[in-house]
């Protein structure tokens, strides 16, 4: 059982393997006149004329002014058309629903966020989600029929080329459940991809990180859960049955408490948003902090994991450790990773990551005393800048790898 | 700094990117048909004869008579040209070198292997591998200049896309040294890869493993260090500064002896060869194992893994238990990658595996207790069956993957 296959695909855009390079290029540059595409592709001048001619007949790409002169006639700029049609990012949490509506481009030009509860039956929850697709389509007085992808994060392992969830943890319903074919019913003019959650946010975080793009780094989300997404050479690296990535359950401390899934000291159990929390409340109701007893007496006898970084940035001494300790446990579990898979990025997100500076400084510290000097020398490990827009971005950023589809059939 | 650039090659096979699909098939399933052509591309009957003909005229394929007839006329079978020149695979081991000549379809038919020692300056060694192959050439009354491609095996850390070791621990003098250069000049006529010794391991493993090719798996070479090939959706993870795969430094106990990195507890000084053969010297010498005291006096004051594999199977309780313990480890320390990675398969090779079936059991054990269940539903675990064999036929399979080139100037 391998995921690696592509999943077959009714993109209505069918492209050539050249003209896919070159709608690569136009998406990591914006626009790109005819002389950058012979630098590219070493193509002769007929050749550009006539690829570009026919993306420019199919409504593909078009014209978008002149670039500057360079001595003789100043270039005509091409770009994708973004008035092809249009995306819609779909990221499902555990608790909440966040939606975007983008061009073709990937440019979102609207969001909307809804509490949901994954605990549902799929169809109730996606029926919802494609009540508020049309009345954000309606919003923008736009044509359901002109939405030409749908792209939808879920929080547990989906076998990617079904595009379909298997022994999901959180959502047990939906063990099996083709999350596809739901929206390639309810939108035929789309086509559909679905992928685990945190795999999304690494692919969002891979298309927008700037001008490089990391070809090998690992995104990890901290939440009540800890998991990762892994880039590797350039592709995500889903594994053999879709579950790769589950970091959470890796062992940091032999003496350390049980975990819910029954094994001794693994990581989430021990850094995880709620081990951290449940640390912080005890030491709160064992009177070892007051700042804690405050925070937790404003929020009705509760404390979340951003709470503790908020005692510790008022100076508690508790909180600071409790940060200290997550922070370093996440790194020797990191450490080993880094070891095995030698990324150059590790970025960080998730709700924990609201713990700030100190936890960072934490994780850092610990990873580089553990790894081996070779794949720490330009490692970087550092916070998402992407915050809560990272699962839609990257819901849409996997929509633009497959949109313009490379065929061999191409009419 | 990323490595998954491919590297600028001169291979003299250059392909169409259609072409090399058909080649590829060809060296899967040894011969095809025009049929089986059609199947796989859905070309038309025209355009398979076209290209099949361009193959043929250029010496790169060839008929090799009739397949089985379904119905009509029975179909010519096609197969890569096996006389159209040579391939060298060189392993380089820290005290050895095997070498292999082959053809152009990966057969081997002569083998040498010499003893080495890799802390001489590379063109002294490197000066010696070129007369064997030379040698090798003369035996076999081949035109040196009809050498295609040189694929080679380094113990150490490379960069991939120049053919260049990287700060390797074991032979400092090697630092930065091109051995691509070094064959291009000694080779004209051949090009040159050059990697990892545990990655083309790896990719040995992936081309003889019988039908199916998995996409997603780990080799582990358990010697006197320890070290991992990684294999990611079909290709080799070298991570960012091609050092992916140094598992022998995972912390699997922080209570464990110091390693010659400075740290606690790493994997290597565990579960090593050397680590096993010291535990074995020092219950031999203290009188707690008369069967491993014999073999020590037999070797000359001396034990290696494989006697404590031997003592074990004569019914040596501290042997079993050694091999018991540095199993354990050992599956500890995979049961994190598992979680992580999810490979469909983890193959296990190295001098190390000679410690038996005992030893086996205990890392599949230790790692089924400590990863997550979704990971390890299909997971194989079992010894290489490639034994010396592995690295010479993982420089030929590195050839093979590059030798028919895409080109977009294919003439």
């Amino acid at each position: 059982m391998s995921q690696s296959v592509s999943p077959k695909l009714s993109t209505p855009f069918l492209v050539t393997a050249q003209q896919a390079d070159i709608i690569r290029a136009m998406r990591r540059r914006g626009v790109i006149s005819r002389t950058d595409i012979a630098m590219m592709t070493g193509w002769s001048r007929a050749k550009i004329t006539n690829e570009v001619g026919l993306l420019i007949d199919k409504n593909f790409i078009k014209e978008v002014g002149d670039g500057k002169s360079e001595g003789g006639r100043r270039p005509r700029l091409l770009s994708i058309n973004n008035d092809l049609g249009f995306l819609v990012g779909v990221d499902i949490g555990a608790t909440s629903v966040d939606l975007a509506l983008a061009d073709v481009c990937g440019h979102v030009f609207q969001r909307r966020s809804e509490a949901a509860d994954v605990s549902n039956p799929p169809d109730v929850l996606l029926g919802r989600v494609s009540e508020v697709i049309h009345e954000m389509a309606q919003a923008q007085q736009i044509d359901p029929g002109k939405i030409y992808g749908i792209g939808v994060g879920v929080p547990g392992p989906v076998e990617f080329s079904r595009g379909t969830l298997v022994a999901p943890p959180l959502m047990p319903d939906w063990d099996n459940f083709s999350v596809r074919r739901y929206f390639e019913a309810a939108f035929p003019s789309a086509f559909v991809m679905v992928d685990n959650d945190v795999n999304i946010m690494a692919l969002g975080e891979f298309y927008t990180s700037g001008k490089i793009n990391p070809d090998n780094f690992i995104f990890v989300k901290i939440g009540t859960g800890i998991g990762a997404g892994i880039i590797s050479n350039g592709k995500i690296h889903r594994g053999d049955t879709g579950c790769a990535g589950d970091i959470g359950h890796i062992c940091v401390d032999k003496t350390g408490p049980v975990c819910r899934c029954g094994n001794k000291g693994c990581l989430e159990s021990i850094s995880g948003g709620r081990a951290i929390a449940e640390r912080a409340m005890a030491a709160a109701m064992n009177n070892e902090s007051p700042i804690l007893a405050r925070h937790m007496a404003e929020n009705g006898g509760f404390l979340r994991a951003e709470d503790v970084g908020m005692a510790q940035r008022e100076g508690d001494r508790v909180a600071a450790e409790i940060i200290q300790y997550s922070g370093k446990m996440i790194g020797e579990g990191l450490a080993g990773l880094v070891n095995f898979f030698n990324p150059s990025h590790i970025i960080l997100g998730g709700g924990v990551t609201g713990l700030g500076n100190q936890f960072l400084a934490n994780i850092r510290q610990s990873v580089l005393k553990r790894s081996t000097p070779l794949a720490t020398r330009h490692l970087v490990i550092e916070y998402s800048r992407m915050g809560t827009e990272a699962g839609i971005t990257g819901a849409i950023s996997l929509l633009l790898e497959y949109l313009f589809y490379v065929s061999d059939d191409v009419p």
